[in-house]
């Protein structure tokens, strides 16, 4: 596409509505899916196939737009969205647009890390004294502090660069800011057979405060963390800055252990990240962003189309030819079975994001004989996970899988949290997705996929944060 | 403002990024802001007042983007996103592109009722059954269902004007929808002094069906059911269509209980909002729509501004003089005394958007001696809701209130949702907005504060949904 002579035309954008991008715009988008062919072209896929033809437009426009914060500037969103507002005489007391704490608390926002470019998710409280009669609308906290979200991040620096922002958008007695960060832990391929009670996501709490709240021992800061304890943040765990962060962004840890078993990181792939966070309107020599391209790719080549066929080829021949004895049971005697909660980690081919939660499989058993180990089923379902993938394709792909070793009697459900349900225009926080597949007699026998439904537990106890 | 040569000009969209409008657009936006003009002035207020000046010009922004939907198209939003998938021979089994069923589930979703014009909550849960080996982009699922939410509806119209959406652009072996609907309760301002125990949302569950979801008994409800139900689902309350409505919105039935007292609605100002209605894309000749006008400037006129003076004087004089009497007591001696979770009710004078939630209020006792009952504060609680509001001057007038009645040492805090961080563009669903008036020793010691504060209890019982 070109640009036209006023320098803009019309794009769908996420909502369906008709905008407007410049040739600047247009120009750093062509350039990101550039770099997006060359990451695709290096996990072995062909980038011609249907599903993932237009990956590279879609990922682009996710990136832009997740990033939009480079492109902001507070001054347009708090400008004229200040209000004259009575406060007290300072020998009465507090209130109003003279010294009443104003709090919003649990907005929901997404930044992404700077350190691996997953998209980690803040449960953001922002807090301020008004001074000199003048109160801002209360969206705006919420407006700010997104602005600062949509950049490549790292939580203390999230929290600072709001707080600054409001102090000087605002000019008040001061300003709190309280994040609570959550970063997905994906395993790596080599590691996920091994550590059984992978933890999900990690999680950290930091603060940042100027004027009254620059010192943290201030009464201020008791009256913010007792309107915000009582809402699940415990202060007792809040991040000490300039503390080791060690545990924040696994990628950076994990790399230097795994690296010598994935080898070293292709260079041009390397470069097409660097290039990307170059187009995103970053500089990729800063010092915390310079190992961001071998990490992501790094964490990228999990998920390359070789390393999934050539270890299931191995793993069928060597474990499953055995099982399959047991076929010549009647069927009517056999009782249900079910292995449930087995977690797996996916990556969306449509948007390079994350998506990852619990595979539920059910199937017949003849005198309490179970042919295929729980083990068993959790590596067939890691194995499927740690590709390109969508959804329903894992789903199906595990039920035919292991149908053949359980004479074709198999349902299995898939739960997951999608990142690009949050880290995307429509930021769907809450939302998970449920497929099924179901193989001979549960895709005849309601009663009998009913009871196996049932079964599943209910989805707090082992999904999402 | 005028139009340029091109149909187009750039505008601060809700992000803060500039964005383009067209000529129709504009005018639409201009006569809505005209007619909330008409609606400031019907309700006695200044419409230079800086606080409201830019009222009309907030509100036709925010409702011409909550009802977005009606210059959406689902062909626009499909089209490109359907996958081929491979499926199952049918006689194996139903997975992936063929007859796998998918869920998306807890989509957070507002809409406007289309018979009081107050935007309501929904929880939207999405599933449809591929067939022809193709599958929908999972986040299309969202997308449309906004399509149908961002206009003036009514929870089984939505439902199924959803479903017939998806059905049309997927063209699968069938759609099924079931949404979970929240509407806020609004008392009006001669019942929420007798009615203690106001319920603060309405609910209702409807579901909507097509291809093998078109019977309500066929075995892919009960599945989808059981994926539903274990998430809060009770599939036991789903609204049976064609059945009465009449909890839904409380607005049509109480009106005309009330319209006597309030007396006949100003013709000019339905007027006004029937322009409204017209400059979003719809019709207000349309059956539903016809009473609608006269509804909302029946529900507005709550929060008329001579409303609340009158009554207010009239309180002060005959119920608070009597009780300013025990200001000789040492103040050392006093003890702390807390009303918790008083409900109150308010209408954002920046948007036109209803807040609401739990006031607190702490002060000073000597020997067990309560100065004001919880039911009078109550009253004044009340009193400075029902007017345009701020909720920083809400909780400062509450304080300076109550001031002279205790002696000057009072605190006040103020939980609340806002209608405008969920139906705007920020949509921030889960968040509240806190607020805090303190005066004399509450001022000055932090113990004292802290103490109060530790007493309020947590929001989950007494907020929100």
């Amino acid at each position: 596409m070109g640009c036209f002579d006023d320098g803009s035309f019309n794009v769908e954008v996420e909502n369906g509505v008709m905008g407007s991008i410049s040739c600047e715009e247009e120009g750093n988008r062509a350039s990101i899916e550039d770099a997006v062919k060359i990451l695709l072209l290096g996990l072995g896929e062909d980038i011609n196939r249907e599903g993932i033809r237009k990956t590279p437009f879609r990922v682009a426009k996710a990136l832009r737009e997740g990033t939009r914060g480079y492109r902001q500037k507070v001054k347009d969103i708090v400008q004229g969205a200040l209000f004259p507002e009575a406060g007290l005489d300072d020998r009465v007391g507090h209130a109003g647009g003279a010294g009443g704490l104003v709090i919003v608390r649990d907005l929901d926002l997404f930044s992404y890390c700077e350190s691996c470019m997953l998209p980690f998710q803040v449960k953001c409280h922002v807090g301020y004294v008004p001074s000199s009669q003048r109160v801002l609308g209360l969206s705006k906290l919420s407006r700010v502090s997104e602005v600062f979200a949509k950049r490549l991040q790292e939580p203390q620096r999230l929290a600072d660069e709001v707080c600054a922002a409001l102090h000087q958008g605002i000019n008040p007695a001061g300003v709190a800011i309280v994040l609570h960060c959550s970063h997905i832990h994906f395993p790596d391929l080599e590691s996920v057979f091994l550590d059984s009670n992978h933890q999900r996501w990690l999680k950290i709490l930091v603060s940042s405060g100027t004027g009254v709240f620059e010192n943290k021992n201030a009464d201020e800061w008791a009256d913010f963390y007792s309107l915000l304890k009582f809402r699940g943040i415990n202060i007792e765990k809040v991040h000490v800055r300039g503390s080791s962060y060690q545990s924040w962004c696994t990628q950076s840890s994990l790399s230097a252990k795994v690296s010598s078993k994935i080898g070293p990181v292709n260079p041009v792939m390397a470069t097409a990240v660097a290039s990307i966070i170059k187009s995103l309107g970053e500089d990729p020599l800063r010092q915390e962003l310079v190992g961001t391209p071998s990490r992501f790719v790094r964490w990228l080549m999990n998920f390359q189309t070789s390393n999934l066929d050539m270890k299931l080829n191995g793993f069928l021949h060597s474990g499953i030819d055995s099982l399959k004895t047991n076929g010549d049971v009647n069927s009517s005697d056999k009782k249900l079975h079910s292995d449930l909660n087995l977690p797996f980690w996916s990556q969306c081919e449509h948007h390079l994001l994350p998506f990852h939660g619990v595979v539920h499989i059910g199937y017949l058993i003849s005198d309490g004989y179970i042919p295929i180990g729980k083990s068993t089923l959790q590596s067939i379902v890691h194995f499927y996970g740690f590709k390109l993938q969508v959804q329903e394709r894992l789903t199906r792909q595990i039920a035919e899988t292991i149908s053949p070793l359980l004479d074709g009697d198999v349902i299995v459900v898939v739960e997951a949290s999608h990142t690009c349900m949050i880290s995307r225009g429509i930021e769907k926080f809450g939302s998970s997705t449920a497929t099924i597949a179901v193989l001979g007699r549960f895709a005849t026998e309601h009663a009998l996929r009913a009871s196996f439904l049932e079964s599943i537990p209910s989805p707090t106890s082992s999904e999402g944060q």
